[in-house]
């Protein structure tokens, strides 16, 4: 070691007053504090199982299935494997005969190893693996049209394609190009998913917040929303951009078409750029049906272009929702429809900072748009595990909506998608001023004696924003069997009965 | 369709001037104007090999080794396709018998699947595994300590260890902190990799470029770092945070321990946070010495408490780099050290906003800093493949170096490490009159051409930023083959020739 001669005053570390305040300001409730805490008394159970009134934490704070034991789908899982390990195709004899491996499985592997250049393990295009785009764009076009798409319009939807690390990668990508500072406005269903108010905090953008309609399903009323926008030009806010959530979150609400034009009238009018936030298609139930906004604006644009050509959508869609559940491996993809040359290259710079989206991810994507088809050996299974799935979601989405139902002071709007219940809590005055004498929100006051006496980890309503004076809970309904859901009614009757 | 009624006029699309002006501003050259042209030549080349001058393109821009043939660790790919598929684990006698799998692969894969709760699809905490993050730190402590660390010492390096999505996450996450405004100034050494400049740029805070040394070995001088800072503050900006990347990007140089000490001195003095970028820690030629700015800065707490106990480190590393190579995996960590509680609880949350890094490249990390070992069945073969990797890129380095050399025009540092060569293009009045006719920057020009005659893309020095009126490309060694070397001298004795 140098002898160090020079002689200085240390300055003092930093401390919460030097750092970023819109930073300081940003909010995450899912990962917020009654997560953290969970997470504390997780450790506490490590070190000793009977310390605790129950045995583990239930975490229904966040959609995250295959924490949940809800299992992969075989077939997507035997091409990750092997794209992640090429040289098991060398011994793709004997993984075919023991029925390691599905000849498809192989052959879909093979295909994507040619697609990304031969290894996962290196950088791919900034806006992503162009094959997989071209499947993406595939799916859209099937999605919307009921048709196959000619290869003119797969190429240029394509084009339009970017494959992200998930629907949170694109808000950070695309939300700051027109949020730009406090003159532009943002306009955000409450509740909503909370990323939304984080990145328009990031941003120090003005959020401009529309309630929907907890009496009705959580509809949406784009009169109101219209209304806001008015609002806001005349206080010298542009409001910019404008984000739906479809299938909602936290609300499981879905839109209809009737309000899906309204609100696509609304962006054309104002001149706001859309972001639909869609990563729930695939969780709808079955008496209702998801209307992209894609499809939607297509058909407004064929039939009317001179009125709606110039809408600016960006749709998001992830591998981690549905019935893939594939959280952990950060995948998703972004269309945007609608924006002018200059700007989607712009978009194409902001990706390229971080260079690409993880390629495994991407490859998921792959699989999600492009699942096995009749004829193909794992197209059974596949079906099958599909299916599995999708009624246990339905069956415990149910069980849970029942339990709400059933017990006193609580109420839920049934569910249409998504994967959560935000029932409403009717919390008493002595609940509420037992909240507020330990400096709590009541309804996280309810989540955090819930979580302490069951184990169960929630998020208070207040995390995603509510009507003021209501109070509610979001809770996934993913947690396996049904000995949470009676914990939790013994523990609500009882804080009922305390606080009544 | 419903018949829309509503008859307004239509707003217009939004164009540049309705940009986020930081963002239009924030440059990324790696995949800027000459990659771009790279992607639309390789193309023409999809579409008629024979239309250009040469049959591919050489992607020299950007340190991406596994699309330029290197191959990932056999190790590694086992242990990822197993945790990918845990299936296999079900025929894991069959696999063993017929040498597909490694004995340690399956150990370490059911090891790993154990840690992550069972699924790669699952979200993680926020930081990151709680076991990878205990492995990292024994594996920082082993490198400065060089002996076994104790329990408690691995415990509490593993809570200021937090796993990311490679070493541009990590800087997305914590820069902002500190950059807060236009009053705050990030020193940054020139040249340097460019999302550090795209990074301060999106938030809009004061560029404060301290130059490398070119004719000394591209050395950095402390002195001129703490003028900048002085210089910096009389101007009323506070230098927050200084940017250190060693072994050098896009430079190679290694510092010396006696820099590392004098630039901790000036963090100490003035309250600066450093972020070390040693994503190349590896990537380091014999006859040098790598010293982590963490082992200096706590052989310097060791022996002065009072002077460094304040000192504010985030160190940076990365699975993209060394001989893993795994850039599309996303993969790496950030170490901090120093921070207030307050201010590492902020770190944590903005974490939580896109809540987790890719889990896949979270296993890698582990499989980064925890290797085979004497004893495991899949140690040798493991050192081999890293040591060929390794005498590859020293044998590439050289070659190219020579090259550099011989010709005329053209001069270059003899790089210590990383992954690039950054030579100076000595151009004539004549090539730097050719450029400005073509609007182009004269080291733009010089790649344009290089690209447009041989294929080979490279990035131009003005990316990196250099000393006014110097000019420089950066290029990888990493192609294959000769031939591209071959290609580019007999380029460089034309241009010379024709603009001489």
């Amino acid at each position: 070691m140098t002898m160090n001669q020079k002689t200085f005053l240390p300055a003092p570390k930093f401390s919460l007053n030097d750092i970023n305040e819109s930073i300081l300001k940003a909010e995450y409730a899912i990962r917020g504090t009654i997560p953290n805490r969970a997470e504390e008394l997780d450790i506490q159970l490590l070190e000793n199982s009977k310390s605790l009134p129950f045995a583990k934490i239930v975490y229904a704070n966040i959609g995250n299935p295959q924490q949940l034991d809800q299992q992969p789908l075989t077939f997507q899982r035997q091409v990750m494997s092997l794209v992640q390990f090429p040289d098991l195709l060398k011994s793709k004899d004997i993984l075919l005969a023991q029925k390691i491996y599905s000849k498809d499985s192989i052959e879909r592997a093979t295909k994507l190893l040619n697609s990304i250049g031969g290894s996962v393990g290196a950088y791919s295009s900034s806006q992503g693996v162009l094959d997989i785009r071209k499947n993406v764009a595939r799916f859209i076009l099937k999605r919307d049209l009921h048709h196959d798409p000619t290869q003119d319009l797969i190429d240029e939807t394509a084009s339009n394609v970017f494959l992200t690390a998930g629907a949170s990668t694109a808000v950070d990508h695309i939300l700051p190009l027109f949020a730009k500072d406090e003159s532009c406005g943002v306009l955000l269903p409450i509740p909503q998913y909370p990323l939304y108010t984080a990145a328009v905090t990031l941003q120090k953008s003005k959020l401009l917040p529309y309630y929907l309609n907890e009496s009705n399903n959580w509809s949406t009323d784009p009169k109101q929303i219209e209304q806001i926008v008015i609002d806001a030009i005349k206080q010298n806010i542009k409001p910019t951009t404008l984000v739906v959530i479809n299938p909602g979150n936290p609300t499981g609400a879905i839109l209809t078409k009737d309000s899906i034009i309204d609100i696509i009238d609304i962006a054309a009018e104002y001149g706001i750029v859309i972001i639909a936030d869609e990563v729930y298609q695939e969780n709808v139930y079955e008496a209702f049906e998801f209307h992209s906004f894609k499809k939607v604006l297509s058909e407004l644009r064929k039939n009317y272009p001179s009125k709606y050509d110039n809408v600016q959508l960006a749709s998001l869609h992830s591998i981690s929702k549905g019935v893939n559940g594939e959280c952990g491996q950060r995948g998703g993809y972004m269309e945007i429809t609608g924006f002018s040359n200059d700007v989607k290259k712009v978009l194409l710079k902001v990706a390229s900072i971080s260079i690409c989206s993880v390629v495994t991810g991407q490859i998921l994507v792959d699989l999600m748009v492009n699942p096995p088809q009749p004829g193909d050996e794992s197209y059974e299974l596949d079906q099958l595990e599909r299916s599995v799935i999708h009624s246990n979601l339905i069956l415990k989405s149910n069980t849970l909506y029942d339990v709400f139902t059933r017990l006193p002071g609580i109420s839920c709007q049934k569910p249409q998608g998504a994967m959560y219940l935000f029932p409403r809590l009717h919390l008493s005055e002595n609940a509420i001023n037992a909240a507020t004498e330990l400096n709590l929100k009541p309804d996280e006051f309810y989540c955090l004696k819930l979580l302490e006496n069951t184990g169960i980890c929630t998020v208070p309503g207040s995390g995603f924003g509510q009507y003021p004076g209501t109070y509610h809970l979001r809770t996934t309904f993913l947690p396996p069997g049904i000995e949470w859901i009676n914990s939790w009614e013994k523990f609500h009757l009882e804080f009922m009965e305390k606080y009544k």
